[in-house]
This record gives structure tokens, sequence and C-alpha cells, in this order.
């Protein structure tokens, strides 16, 4: 049987404001601070168990930095850097020390310009006293500031070949396509893939230009709706600009809502709801071309025709 | 002290297509029928404690019927219809029998071509066993089919000139500005107002060409907004035009989504929180036109240009 | 026509233990610290638009300062004020200076030992920049910490004499029976009253040994039972004790959670939902003995006997 | 390494007023009439895709009939009906047509009673015209009639042995111990394990009496604690008794509400929220003696001493 990825782990942005980023995701958004580390904040939602889902770091350009992905064995490791290295995209360990908390680990990038970290090992603190939940099955306080999305959920990004870059992670990683989208033309422009029973751990879109290391966002989760309308109420309170306004996905069924880091540009999704697919005989679902539109926008705000377009990369 | 009214009444619509209506109001939205007679069907919301709060009538085309408003007392019944015709409106008594549930009341035509009912007694009669409450403080079972909304909540309507429709209403019926719109170039644009502690019972809207009898959208109220997500679920599985998707407004605070009779093209806003004003000394919150955007929608869908102005009437 | 109050305006509480007390009411509970001056602290919720809802005094024991009810007019604190003198209760007005914001106000003892303030004249500052929402009708921002209520709503307490408690309060100030329980015996032993829409603004409850200056609860305003929800995940966070679970109560409709201010020992009431009466030929609902437990709990945790007679008071 | 199972698929109850339980399962809890065969309902809520996830059986008394479980690959019924043999558990292919849309499965009996189904090929139907939804990863519409919930969770049941019984299902099926209570005395009291994300697909409890076949509850989701509200209401309109009042388990995390089926006595919970495990290192969570009540009811209803050990089987 082909080993596949145990989740996704976290994700690391660069961002050219460092603190007012870090007003966004911590003050505003909630996410709680576990680490100052030279250019880098680590930070993770209150029942994130691993010592990080997110990392800011201080750069030049908001570009993504790199998304990691825990293996389900400490052997799987090595496991995946052969296959990665036989795939011919040079994997190389990250230094130790590179990244708090972080045990053995390597780093490639792909085709399409993204950088993924492989790990097993990574620590598991205890929230600090005062911050700590009184819930053994759970990290820091809840409701402790800001809007508190649970934990981390997904990631999205842009490639210039979806079909291509789906394939890849199948073969290399055991992602499984969900939900997609093909055109009537045959283009198949979209897909939502999970290695765990989420519809996404990650979704591909198409980016037109093919340029590299494009991010379309990064996805946090929320318990419920009505905590989606009050993450819309702070944010506005707070003077933040809606990407998208709440609503609900067609594909996924989640919940959402679209914020934009003031200090970096990054667009943040808070998740909510959704399904699992504990069906091992799943059928992908496809979505056609006359069907995309409620596919994406279920009932919410208009789509803008160049919403899934809109990715974030390095300036060229 | 000058008398005011109590509260808004009900509200009659006439539909061309009176099936096609009962099945959006009362299967969809899951209003309660009270009683069939002739071309007239009396329904309520399962906290709805008089006989009806929304009539449809079955007619030639969609327009507004009448807005009926309840006194404080029976004697004012006699004080407002005195009133009226001193301001030359020509009251009417309506004939027994016309309405089902109705006591003494008389109607008369506002300038702007609306027709008011005003009544005191109204019947309250208890819900048919099966369907009734279980609670001794409310009528029908909540949550028995469809949406489920729980009482009326205010009416929109839309005139030429807005100014002189809200000091009419001051003047004969004791309403309060509480919101308001006011455009750069000094024009008052959009009233909220009521006679209860509700933001609004009414909003007075613009109409540019100063058309008789529009009606903008009859409202219910939910009770939170969850329960607003889950009405934009239900209306989409049923394939109802959403005439606006879920949202918050600024001006009253009140999360909203707004649908579409597809047996009338009467819009029905379901109203969820808000705000209530208790203070006597409360001064009208003035939106400027730069404000109006937020005012109008503070997160949700984008504004359509037009949609204050999309209001339903008789055709020339 | 009998002149009534207007809404009630605050509730002022002595604590053994302000900075403890700070602490729930502002840390936990989340309401806006308006101003501190000598030993009293003064809070008001997001939506509340006087200067204070909410006043802690730090003194000997926790019990009942005053409770504040607001008049429809400037002339009618005068006309209150005589009324309450002819009915022998004397009435003495309170020095300038005394309490903050407030104008031209006097108070009195009720013979059952509670202080009432009448006023009308109240300070309507805004909130802080920093704080101050970016709506136009709204004060703070909200969910800027811990629960955040938006208003304060009821307040409730236990008398020797229910009937003849409210009796004073109808002939004295307008107030209207909305719900009641009637033992087998005939004895009336609670009452749900209001001069407002709200079934109560204020609650009468027996207190079997007729003890003075008793206190039951204060309560404040949450828009949905999911904040319900939220609040109690706080309270537990925080190590709060609940007083009473979440549940729905079935005379007025409320979701409900009760937690104890770990300073005093007073207990606060969050509720959401309700209705509104706005029917000027209500006619109170009656709950008899056999259905007074559904009455209190519709759904929920069980009701101790003793929860309604668990008032708090001076020490004797 | 070893094969695990994929996930709970259905649970099939013995009743003996099945007219009485449809209404239950069907008018009151809102689950979807799949089929009706001889004395079968066969039922499942608006997501569940495979052919039923309930089914009610009529005979003489309550008890378990049997619970199913799906396993990753049609090749694994084999794998593990070898297993189960020689794990001495006497397995027994189901006959063709006994059980409707099910393919190749074998029963057993666990040594504690309750009887194991074992299957991979099951249909998955589509919903009837009429009851479709619109969405395409969706099955019934939601919300269509009652409670509405969106899928099966889990089952729990109460054996004499639980650390036998946890061995038992780790050993034979792969099952994780997520989180245990262990006494003071070093006695394992209970166990939630699972073979997918969830905290539990099944838990463990302790029967003191050690009586075969004893069945706690069988659990649906609801995607929100604001749905487990509606649920209580609908519950009390309905007259149903609830088991157990709205609140949130420490253990799961979950939102839960519990009422019992008046034509048999089964136990349903309502389970919203939770946490899913998505880490190959989770160390499963103790819970002392200490922290069992917090554990149980993190907030809510005050817990029963005895409601751990209130499980249904045959009479003896």
């Amino acid at each position: 049987m082909q080993k596949k990825l145990a989740k996704l782990g976290h994700v690391a942005l660069v961002t050219p404001n460092l603190e007012k980023s870090h007003w966004f995701f911590h003050d505003v958004v909630g996410l709680n601070e576990q680490k100052r580390e030279g250019n880098k904040i680590y930070y993770r939602g209150w029942a994130d168990f691993e010592h990080h889902t997110l990392i800011l770091i201080e750069g030049k350009e908001a570009v993504l930095d790199h998304i990691a992905w825990k293996t389900h064995e400490a052997a799987d490791v090595d496991y995946f850097y052969d296959k990665v290295e036989k795939a011919g995209l040079s994997p190389s360990w990250v230094p130790e020390g590179e990244e708090a908390g972080l045990g053995k680990a390597f780093r490639f990038k792909l085709p399409t310009g993204q950088v993924y970290e492989i790990y097993y090992h990574m620590e598991r603190p205890l929230a600090p006293e005062g911050k700590r939940s009184r819930l053994k099955n759970q990290v820091f306080k809840s409701f402790d500031h800001g809007v508190s999305p649970r934990c981390i959920d997904h990631v999205n990004f842009n490639v210039g070949n979806p079909s291509e870059s789906m394939k890849l992670h199948e073969e290399l990683f055991g992602f499984k396509v969900r939900e997609y989208i093909q055109l009537d033309n045959g283009f198949e422009m979209a897909y939502w893939t999970s290695v765990t029973t989420l519809v996404h751990d990650l979704a591909i879109m198409f980016d037109e230009a093919g340029r590299q290391n494009r991010l379309h966002h990064t996805a946090f989760y929320l318990d419920n709706f009505q905590d989606v309308a009050r993450a819309a109420d702070i944010f506005k309170e707070n003077g933040i600009e809606l990407s998208l306004a709440p609503g609900r996905h067609g594909i996924s069924q989640a919940g959402f809502i679209y914020a934009i880091d003031p200090g970096s540009g990054h667009r943040l999704e808070l998740f909510s709801g959704g399904y699992h697919i504990y069906d091992p005989d799943w059928k992908p679902v496809l979505w056609k071309e006359k069907e995309l539109a409620e596919g994406i926008i279920w009932w919410g705000p208009e789509l803008s025709p160049t919403f899934l377009a809109e990715s974030i990369g390095p300036k060229e």
C-alpha cells in the first residue's frame, strides 16, 4: 500500500511588516503566540497540539515561505526524502535550529515553486500557565482574545497546470481528489484534495500565467457559523478588509469569511463546518462549468470572476 | 401627550399565483396557516398572538393591499379616524366580515398610495391541537416546518418624498425617527422609524419616480444569525432566489437575508438581532452619504446601487 | 393616563473585594469600564448608551446598593418624587457628584428594603478612541474582550409579599404583569413585570423569611444562544462557578446562564432571546403549581428547589 | 502494518413499537426514510452517503440488533473474517437479501454480546427526486423536517470488562484509545476510541453487572450548538423525554443532548462539534477519578451518578 502523509502541519508566511501582521494574526484573529526568535514569530490555535501551525517571518516581500506536512511515522521522513529525490525534486535537510520545535525534516521545491517541508517530530508544548486550558484535551483557553479559531485547516495555492500538480501530489504523497472543477473544454481547473478525512487539506487552483510560488490563502477553523458572523463583526470593528464576505461554499459545504492581513496582503480564510469523508470508496465530486458558480458560492457574496486567480507571490 | 400607534399588526399582499405564494410562505418560509376564506389565506409566525400577521390575496397583479396598525386602546380607533379625516385622507370603515378576526377598523390611503388599516380588536385564537405550543407564552410549535420565523417585524416602502411621508407619520401617528440617511446635498433619502422599541416598525425609502403604492419588503423575525444561515440553506435547496445574501446591516445592526416569493415577486426579509431603543431621549442616528454603504451593508454581499429602489407596485 | 417609568437604568452592587469583582465583570464578563472614582467603578455593555449600567462599590458586605430607573421626561422626576412622597416612602434627592454622569435624581427605599433611584438626565459619553465602535448606532466595539454582553436586561429580587410589591410597582410606576406563578393555594409567588416591551425589566420572587433588601440577580443581554455556550466556555476556563448551567426558561423563553462573581457572591445572569410584548391587550400568562417546573426550566439543568429563594442581602 | 476498519457504518435497533419509534426517529429527529421492508425501516441523515446508517426492526424487546463497520477495501472483509474466526468468535456470512443495500458481509458476537457486522460493499443510492439535495456533495435536503442531523457519529455500549474489550478492539480492528477514565484504584472504567479522526467512533463504558449485549446510546451529528438548542426546543414541543439536557462534554469537547425514543426506550445522542485527531503521535488523554465529573460534563446538567451505567439490553 502506498504511504501517504498524515496531515498539514503549518504554513510559514513572509511579511514585510511583522508587527502589523502580528497585530492582525494575534490581536484580531486571536492566534496564540508560542515563540519569538530572530525575525520569526510562531503561532497556533487553541487546539493545535504541535508547537506551531503558523510562522510569520519578517522579509522583503509577502510570499509563502513553506508549507509543512507531517508523516505518519518517524521512518516515513526518510521514505519520502528518497521518493522526492527520485522524482528529481532535490530535497535538502533542514539545519537543526532553523525552525523552533522541529525535529528531523527536509524541504524541497515543488515544480510550481512552493516549498514543502516534511517532518514527523515536532514539540508539543503545553500552553504557559494562565493561558493554559483547564480542559485536558485542549491546549490554550478558547475565546481568550480576538476571533480565536480552533486550529489550522487547509492551504490553497495556484499553479499553471493543476492536473499535473494533482498527479504529483497523488503519486508522491497519497493525496486523494475529493471534489474538482472541470470546464466544458475538459480542462480540470481546480482540485480539493486531502490525506485526512477533510474534504481538503490542500486546494490547487489554476494560475493562467503559470507563475512560480503562488499562494491563494491559509485557512483556520471556526466551530460554527455564528462564530463566522462574530469574526465579521470583529474584522469590521478593526478596519480589516474582507476579501470575501461571509457565505457558504457549495464545494466543501463550508461556512467562510476571507480577510486580508494589512501587514502583508496575505489572505486568511476562517472556515467553519464542511464535511468529513470517512468512506474509502469516495467518488470525487465533479463540478461542471455551469455548476461552478454555485460550487464556489452556494450562498453569500457575489463572486468576483477573478477571485480564484487572486494569488500572492514574488514580484517579477 | 400625543397618542401614538401601538404596533405593526399585519401586511396584506396581492399575488397572481396564490398556490405558489402559499408554497413559499407556508412550506418554505414556514409561516402557519390560520385560515383560508375566499381568495385569501391568513398566516402568522409561531409567536404572533393575533389572528394573522400576513394575508395573501389572489389577484391580478402583485401589489400591496394594505398595512395594518394596532392602537393602544379601543377608543383610539375613533381618535385616529378623526385625525385622519381632518388630515383630508378620507378614512372609511372596514365592512364587517371583510377581514377574518378583525374588529372595528378603518382604512385610508396615504398620499403615497399605500393603504393603512387602523384597528384595536383582533381575535387571538389558540393554535389548533397538534400544532399548539406546549409553552404557555407561545402560540404554535416552533421549528415545525420550513424556516419558521418567530413573528412579523417590520415593513419597508418607497415614496417620492421621504421627509414629507416621515412628517405625516410623526404628526398623525407618533412615529419617531430612529436612524436616517442624509445625502451631501441635504436630501433625506431614507428613514427607519418606529412607535415601539424596535429601530423600525417601518422604513421609508426614496422612489425617484414618485410612483404610487410602492412596497420594498415585508420582514419577519428570526432569533439568531445561525437561523439566518439555515434559512439560506433552505431557500437554496428549494430553488428560491435570494434578493440579498446573508449579511449584517449597519443601520439597525440586523442580521438579514432577503428572498423573493416566486408566486408574486414580493420580497421577504428575514431579520435577526438588531437592537431596541428604550431611551426616551434617543437622538436619531444620522448616516451621511459617505457612510451610506456601510450603513446599508456593514458586512455581507456587495450592495447593488439600485437595491433600495427596487420596489414593487402597480404596473402603470 | 397613568405615567410609567421608561426603563431600567442601572444596578449598583456593593462588593467586599472590588478588584476581584472587577476582574469578573470586566475581564471575564467583558463589560467596559467607563470610570473609576473613589471606591466605585462604573461599567456598561457595548450597546448601553448611558454612562453606566452597572456600578461596583467597595464596601463591607455584598449587598444591593440601588436600582435606577429612567423616566420618560425630565419633568417626570418631580412627578414621581411627589408620588413616592405621598406614598410615605420618604424620597431624598441624590447629592450632586454622588454618582458620576447622573443628573437630577432621587432615591427612596421600597418597603422591602431595596433602594430605588429615579432619574431622567444621564450623560451619554462616547467610548474612548480605540475602544469606540465604528458603527454609528453602537458605543463600544463588541467582542473586544471576555464574554461581551450587549446591554443590561433586567433585575430580579425577593420580597416577603410579592403581590403587595407587585401592586406598589403597578400603582407608583406603571409596571404591568407579563407572566406570574400562582400556587394551588392561590398564593402568587413570582411576577415577571415590565414598563418596556420586555417580558421583564424586573422579576419579583418570594422570600419566605420576608427579609429586607434581598437581590436575586442582575441580568445582561447576549444576542444568541451560541454566545451563551461561548460564555459557559469562558466561565469554565476562568474557574467561575456556574449558579445555573445553560438552558432555556419557559417563562420569558430566554436562553440563560447564571454565574457567581467570585469577589462578592453576586449572581449574574446572561440572558438571550426571550420575546417582546407589543400587544397593549396582553393578558398576563399564568403558570400554575404543576407547570412551575417547566416554567422555570423549559430545558436545561435540573432546578434546585431552593434556586428561586437563594437571594443575597445584608447579614443579620 | 495492521489493518484497521474504515468507519462506523450503521446501527440496527430492535423496537417493540415500530410506528412510535418511526415517529421519533423520522418525524421528530428528522432522519430520512430510505426503505421499508418486512419488519424493518432503513434511515439515514442528509449527508450519509451509504444506503442506511440506522435500521429499526420491530421485535419483542428493545435491544441492539447489530453494529456495522465498513472496511477500507473489499478484500478486507475476508481478512477480518479470518481474523475473527481465529479469535474464536465464530463469524457467519450474512445471507443475501437479509439486509437491504448490503453486499458481502459477516456477523459475529463480541464476547460481551453485541453483534458486529463487517462489510465493504453498500449501495449508495441518490435521494428520491423532491427530497434530493441540490448540492452535489450532499444526499438529502437538509432541514427538511424535524431536527435534521447531518450523519451518524458514534455508538456507545457497556461491558463488564472495558480493558479487555478495548484490547480486543485494538488487536482485531485497529482501534486507538483517544481518551479514557482511570479510577484511583487503577481500574480503567471507560474508553473513547476510534479508527477514524473522530475522538470516538465507539465508546466502551463499564457495566458493573457484566451483562450481555448492553447498549448505552447511538449518536448522530449536528453542525453546531445552536442546532442542539433547536433540537431541545423540538424535543420539548413533542413531549420527548430528555435523558440529558444540553451541555458540553469535557471528554471529546462535544456539545450534546440526549433524548429517549418513546417507542423503545433507546437513547439517542445528538452530538455537535467535538474535535478531530490528525496527529499520528496522539497520546491518549487520561481523566483521573477527581477529573471525571468535569470530563463527563464540562458544563451543563448535573450528572446523575448512574448515567454512564444506564444501558439498555435484553431482559433476563
